[in-house]
């Protein structure tokens, strides 16, 4: 039975780089005979445009009836000025939480071909490879009670809720775990338990689930002093495991570490592995038109695609593999360029990627 | 009129440092006919052992009466396993909120002397100030409810609150404003306005601060991206004010982007500029009574101290004077020591300064 997968290209340049990233899906498609159909549809500013609302009714359920979904970007700046219930992230926020999309995997990986690129010291990075698992449809950022209200003394206040619950952590938890077995076996749970009742929940619960991964060693790390920790010896994590807003925050710091977040793919996996793939960077609007943004992690995101929600492991790491090679020829856009290497523009680069696989 | 200061050395290598400090802040006290009474008491650790919890009422009231408070640090693995309603941290947050402590000042100064010990390329933070301005008594930090419970259905949940009214976000906004204009006129507020109301009220505020200040630039930016900015290219920034726990976050971060955050002072002002003065580092308790631990961001407390709640800013420069002096000299403890320095202990880095001075 064929597989369906659902395109969102999104806004900025979000169109530019799925092009790139479809036709690397096609022949890998075609290649593997993987079956995959693919369809197409709008979320952010694009969906604002054409349906009034950043995620239309018929593309969740489109969303929901097809086995993987691949988006490009979302936001921009047309859209900044909109009622803050319609701006493009909402759709984003809304599609992780009523698909489910809990558990969020953001990798930060030094290409060895890029390590120039980092603004850390080459042996502070070098092989750097971090996997941050992101619990994404919890916490503070779908917390309620959330209002904006005047009190009776005139003055303004407003106030969110960062709820967890066992289950909630207990799941993203096993995904931590899952993930560090298969990797270096260090677990590290990030929270803020020295102030906040609902880290001291997170973190009692990940020592629970710890008990049944006797192979893997957990750790547990305050998020302030695991901000600092990124910046002074990032090759010491293997997994890190933390709560919606820490991992907002942690992933993108550690994703800078590599110097090159144009190349960092990211997955967004409901209970059943079904999943939401998407590039770690945003849309990029000051350059999109000009066809010369990085496809690279959108590509990437292909082969995320492939291995978690389709155990296509060997269409995947062919896919990393002809990355890899692409970097190897010397081929760079302008967000990982530097002296002795050939400048290229976004459609050259896909079908580098095409030519290498 | 005699001025009253209040000595906490606190836990770990707290009293280590704080000696030093002392000694400088006397002989300041001397040289500048500041007229100064110092008395100690216990916060943290140290006052749970002597009073059965972290902040005794009678400190708290001895604190209330003082001009300035100088702290050393809290918290350490003795304390680890009591009650989670005194432990150290508690002591710190309830003087911070009880003295109405909201503005901390954290700066990231790189000293050119140590500019190797940083894990960033030179050229990323070779000159690099930044000061982060981080709302200190407000937010998650102490937002009403938070609870602990078991639902209905035997599940465990835990929620926190994040709270903040106009009031407070004025008030901290005009001390970024303030502090942005007597510096490099730029001031960026960190929020998370496209996910939290709090940061959706943060930002309004903050812009109407604004125009009472046409002379300094403001600008605004995401969490996330301030994250990755800091390592990206922190010299983008000049203050940045934030809330409770993004400032927590951010600026442990910033500060280890100088690579000696043992070199790191910090403030906590009240509406009148009476303060709490304290290092950016910890307790230690892995080197705390051996003699090994620097003494400086203790001692630059102290300028701190003269700065800002005495207006004492030729004894405050000369203190800074004074350090800067030493570390021309070669001399350096252990967490900041390289290759051709000479190595030396607390009590000589402090009568090193004290000779400075
Ligand atoms: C766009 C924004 C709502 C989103 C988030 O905060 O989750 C983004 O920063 C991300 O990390 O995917
Ligand atoms: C010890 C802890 C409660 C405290 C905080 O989170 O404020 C510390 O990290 C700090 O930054 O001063």
């Amino acid at each position: 039975m064929s597989k369906q997968i659902l395109i969102l290209p999104g806004d900025g340049i979000g169109p530019e780089i799925m092009a790139e990233a479809v036709k690397v899906l096609e022949l890998a498609n075609d290649k593997y005979q993987l079956d995959f159909q693919l369809s197409y549809d709008e979320l952010g500013g694009a969906a604002v445009d054409k349906y009034g609302v950043p995620l239309a009714d018929e593309t969740l359920e489109r969303a929901r009836a097809a086995d993987a979904i691949l988006l490009g970007a979302v936001g921009g700046p047309k859209w900044d000025t909109i009622d803050p219930a319609i701006r493009p992230e909402r759709g984003l926020l809304k599609i992780r939480s009523q698909l489910g999309l809990f558990g969020n995997l953001r990798p930060a990986l030094l290409y060895p071909q890029l390590a120039e690129a980092s603004s850390l010291k080459p042996e502070i990075v070098a092989g750097l490879d971090i996997l941050i698992v992101r619990e994404l449809t919890g916490g503070i950022y779908f917390g309620q009670p959330r209002e904006s209200k005047v009190l009776d003394s005139g003055e303004r206040m407003a106030f969110d809720t960062l709820p967890y619950s066992e289950s909630e952590i207990r799941r993203i938890a096993k995904v931590g775990f899952d993930m560090a077995r298969v990797r270096g076996k260090k677990l590290c749970s990030v929270d803020k338990a020295n102030v906040l009742a609902s880290s001291q929940l997170w973190r009692a619960v990940v020592e629970e689930v710890g008990k049944d991964y006797p192979d893997v060693a957990l750790s547990h790390m305050y998020v302030d002093n695991a901000a600092m920790q990124l910046v002074r010896a990032p090759k010491q994590f293997d997994v890190i495991v933390t709560d919606n807003m820490f991992g907002d925050i942690l992933s993108d710091e550690a994703s800078m570490l590599t110097g090159s977040i144009g190349m960092l793919p990211s997955a967004s996996l409901d209970s059943n592995n079904k999943g939401m793939y998407e590039p770690c960077h945003g849309s990029a609007p000051d350059i999109a038109g000009q066809g010369i943004a990085n496809p690279l992690a959108t590509i990437l995101s292909v082969s995320m695609m492939l291995r978690y929600s389709f155990n296509q492991s060997v269409a995947a790491d062919a896919i990393e593999q002809a990355v890899s090679n692409v970097l190897d020829l010397g081929l760079r856009t302008g967000d990982i360029w530097s002296e002795g290497c050939q400048k290229t523009d976004t459609r050259a680069m896909g079908d580098a990627v095409v030519a290498a696989l």
